[in-house]
């Protein structure tokens, strides 16, 4: 378990120094950033998945990867390549674990025009419902 | 937007009630129960969503079922039918709006073994994490 | 069997019926067309689902609508509440086979600008891949 | 363009072989095979993506990988990682169009109790419904 912990983590760390590009001008990009939302999901090994899903979160955890569980996934945000090879990692953890068949399912946000993080995503919707609020007594 | 939100929640209630049957032995059968992860993208109405996703939002406050937002969604959980209608009520708001085109991803989990809340799903992996987390001192 | 299948596709027929309404000016609308994409995935029933997938394709069958399966789901399209009802009777149909839990992941498209057909879908690409194709020698 | 579908194949390849590893006796391990269901949508550029689809399409044929398009999105098979990487390349390509925005909802599949392509999953199925056909006259 640690092992992979450990080669997760490292994968992670050179993936996202490998996806430092230099553009046309010889200036260093940042990678692509991304947030994704995770729900691993094995089958062939019974109705009570929770063992896999808690040993995903550790594989997440591991990875030192921004990440918030909910009751159907969890968000993860970073650089694309440490983010996938996390997915990767879940994958390979449960199948070590004994699930022979993995079905995932994973939605990916990308945006070039400015940076955005989960919180801001979360921030930027309360924002609209509290100014809204025909109940609300701002001035 | 009264209007909407009266008739979502009237229809709700209408399915709900709708959604008791009979079994073969005459007794009522509880609905079968749901936890969805919602994401509605509405299309050609530029780059920030955050007012359709606010309103959608409304939509399932008004509903008066469980929900918790995310970063990347929203879970609902409750009887099939008022859940539906729900979805539903989201894309009908979001065209009203003024919107041409949406594409919404909508995972959905029912069980007929046991009852299960957004909430145990969350606290069992969480109970899991603790168990077995090597820096703990539980004894 | 039989029973489900003749339930759904009176369900759907109702529903139909019922979602015709009428604007403001009296006029009826149509009811809002989606195409969706369906993957209903049955745990606690070992690793092969291909009998779930295929009672499924049996339902979707029986009521009427346009369908077309692929190698990770089915799309399929008609007015909304005859979809969600097929949906809906998935979900019951592989739970009365003996499956305790069932995870489904759901596309749903709607537009309101024009109507578009999971055929004109696919012909949209296609035609633009054949006229920007290097290697095609349209006239 | 060019220049990105090289790139892309160029990168599939060298993580294909990457991806070979040995297992505890030394023994060359096949890299872990994925199915994929692929559908991005890009904001903020107006109503119709189909120009964008049809530029992910090419990524794909490019990637000499397995694939099928649906209404709804595209099946790709092979090594995970060649897979991955044309998730990503498909993202690069339609930002690198002008779109600032893509969400993507992606299945990921995968299995080691044995090999399963894309046309075996759909097969299987297929192979269900005129065994239980009750139109079906095969003896």
């Amino acid at each position: 378990m640690m092992t992979a912990d450990i080669s997760v983590s490292a994968r992670a760390t050179t993936m996202s120094s490998d996806d430092i590009k230099s553009d046309m001008n010889g200036e260093r990009q940042a990678p692509m950033q991304v947030i994704v939302d995770l729900c691993v999901v094995p089958l062939g090994v019974g109705v009570s998945v929770s063992e896999y899903v808690a040993a995903c979160q550790r594989v997440i955890e591991a990875s030192g990867l921004g990440y918030r569980m909910h009751a159907y996934g969890t968000n993860i945000e970073g650089p694309w390549d440490a983010v996938m090879a996390v997915v990767k990692a879940c994958h390979e953890r449960v199948h070590a674990m004994g699930a022979p068949r993995i079905t995932t399912t994973l939605k990916l946000g990308t945006r070039t025009d400015r940076e955005q993080s989960m919180d801001d995503k979360v921030a930027s919707v309360e924002t609209r419902l509290r100014a809204s609020d025909p109940g609300a007594s701002e001035a």
